[in-house]
């Protein structure tokens, strides 16, 4: 079912998920019932497991998207008096600053060009400058650009300054190592749908307990109330509002398959190599990274646009689309680009396999100047 | 896959899907990707169609459970300077007054006994003795007992005094007729998993297409900003966020499943045929519903628990789930009871079967005394 006629999605999620996990679907499961809330039960414990987090810290999970845990953990970690710095390169970390003024938390919103990594230099610096900052919401790997910022070094800032941190490791939880112990963190976020290679419909936060204790009455919304959601789950095992069983279920047999893997340290080999055929295919077609390697992260790849002027992104994903390939569009503000992912249940045979869907795409459309980048045209 | 193994849920949802609509979660697909928006367009139209709206309303997604598109309708359409009457009458309707509370909006708590249906007469005296009120928020079928409020008149009243008119219509949408026509409403709320029988994982907001154009800036939450969704949706026919999207192509199979079966008039009568098996056959051995027939809506009956000492409900829902049903704990605060579920892809021979599975039940647990109801314990 999903070689064939379907095409293989190279996106930041939702991705290509195994057979074996959309298979778990095919079952309906009471919400209030124990074989289900046993499921959700082994799930959040796997996921303290994948980043170290022993008994200082617990899963809390929510419905809907990545996004919707990111805001849950802002509106429940960050007091309403708080200040949060957020690091900016890239539309990520945009929404970030976006969500603090929703819920009307003081935002320090610091930009970083989007082709540099944010560093533990840059966020001592910031904190340095304004000692009212509380709380620091990083963005692990900003997809925007596909960049890896420095979180390792930027947890120690926090900790040596005595800051709150929130990670948003939405594409990089389960792919690219973090170590609560080496890498202190408030609250991590990530979802079903990304580099565990679940379905998308949940998300979920990895947060200290003793900050979560701390956190009752901070919460703007009912709905994204994490405290509230852990609250009750304690004391009954089930979810507080109707969980979505099938996601859950589908959740439950990816990270199955990812622990048979060889859990994160696998599964971000398979990524690497993935980026690696990935960029190397495409720069014998002419094609450049808009990231210098060393601060790319194997999650998605940002690729210059062709400057010949056949050149159409809408065109040219119909036609990689035709061959059975999903790219993605960029999201850089300044330069003309593509995106193409290298995460979900696809190895580095596919990579040369859209590679290769690219080339004859260039042929046909006529595309024959790919190397000099081109300013973005206007939206 | 459904029968067989795995029990069948009389559950007000998740419920037992048809195993087409289980299937349709058998491909992945891309959320930039015209195909899949084509499919959220298609549901959000046929949503609208359901009742009636016509080029007055729209339907805007949204992530997660039910819950989160209840307060994103009342996050959105009431003003941050809005009053809101809630006629409370079970647990659904204690929900949105919670909701407003977090969301800082001015409620007016009106207790109607849990065994009563909200009258238009009731609206009408609570509005017209505190013209302050702006909103009316009313649960349709309030499924704390399973009881089906007066939404028609209480629509009239709310016309006639001029107040906007939120409708919880969860547990009664495509079952239940509303006709916007005839019951007009400023935003009404259901879910994927509830009578359109799709799984859990979104729900959606049928709203008056001009209220939702003013109610730029009402919302707390970005995540559950129902006027950033529906802006973004039609500049970009995408969801602003991950959508669930397997939960989306579900639906969609689901709601051609309904349209197949006769829409809503064919959907009701289903499931009016079950509560009708379902009270009938319980009847027979000794179990009392706790409405009266003529408020009972045919979505979930509330009924008590038997006298016998011998009863306990955890026991006699292991034993009923033992023999293929899913049954659902009562929710009523002074009385002892359990409920059961008339909704999802199943049919009255059905609940047939569940009421031989609760007979044989009682038998093995020894539980005799059936008639006199007792009160709850305390929990």
């Amino acid at each position: 079912m999903i070689r064939g006629n379907d095409p293989i999605l190279l996106t930041p999620g939702p991705l290509t998920t195994s057979l074996a996990t959309k298979q778990a679907m095919l079952r309906d499961w009471g919400s209030w019932d124990a074989a289900f809330n046993g499921i959700t039960l082994s799930i959040c414990r796997d996921l303290v497991d994948i980043v170290g987090g022993g008994d200082d810290y617990v899963c809390v999970p929510m419905q809907g998207s990545g996004t919707f845990s990111v805001e849950a953990a802002v509106g429940n970690v960050v007091p309403r008096n708080g200040r949060v710095l957020v690091p900016n390169n890239g539309a990520y970390c945009a929404r970030i600053v976006k969500i603090c003024r929703y819920l009307g938390r003081d935002v320090v919103d610091l930009p970083v060009p989007e082709d540099q990594p944010t560093t533990a230099a840059i966020v001592d610096a910031a904190l340095a400058a304004d000692p009212t900052i509380t709380h620091v919401a990083q963005v692990h790997c900003e997809t925007g650009a596909g960049i890896l910022n420095d979180l390792p070094g930027i947890a120690q800032v926090c900790a040596k300054r005595g800051k709150g941190l929130i990670v948003d490791a939405m594409s990089s939880f389960a792919a690219i190592e973090i170590d609560a112990r080496a890498t202190p963190f408030d609250a991590l976020v990530a979802a079903s749908g990304k580099c565990l290679e679940g379905v998308p419909g949940m998300g979920f936060v990895i947060v200290k307990k003793s900050v979560l204790e701390a956190s009752a009455g901070n919460s703007h919304s009912l709905a994204l109330d994490l405290y509230d959601q852990y609250v009750y789950m304690q004391k009954t095992t089930q979810w507080r509002y109707t969980p979505p069983t099938h996601v859950v279920a589908a959740l439950r047999a990816a990270i199955d398959q990812f622990k048979e893997e060889g859990g994160q340290p696998a599964r971000g080999a398979r990524y690497a190599a993935n980026c690696a055929a990935l960029v190397e295919g495409m720069a014998a077609l002419g094609f450049r990274p808009f990231l210098r390697p060393e601060v790319q992260a194997p999650i998605i790849v940002t690729f210059h646009a062709p400057a010949d002027p056949a050149y159409d992104f809408k065109r040219f994903y119909a036609a990689v689309r035709e061959r059975g390939y999903i790219l993605y569009p960029g999201k850089l503000t300044q330069v003309e680009t593509f995106r193409v992912g290298c995460i979900g249940a696809i190895d580095a045979n596919e990579m040369r396999n859209v590679v290769s869907a690219v080339g004859e795409t260039l042929k046909d459309l006529g595309i024959r100047e790919i190397g000099s980048a081109r300013p973005r045209k206007a939206a």
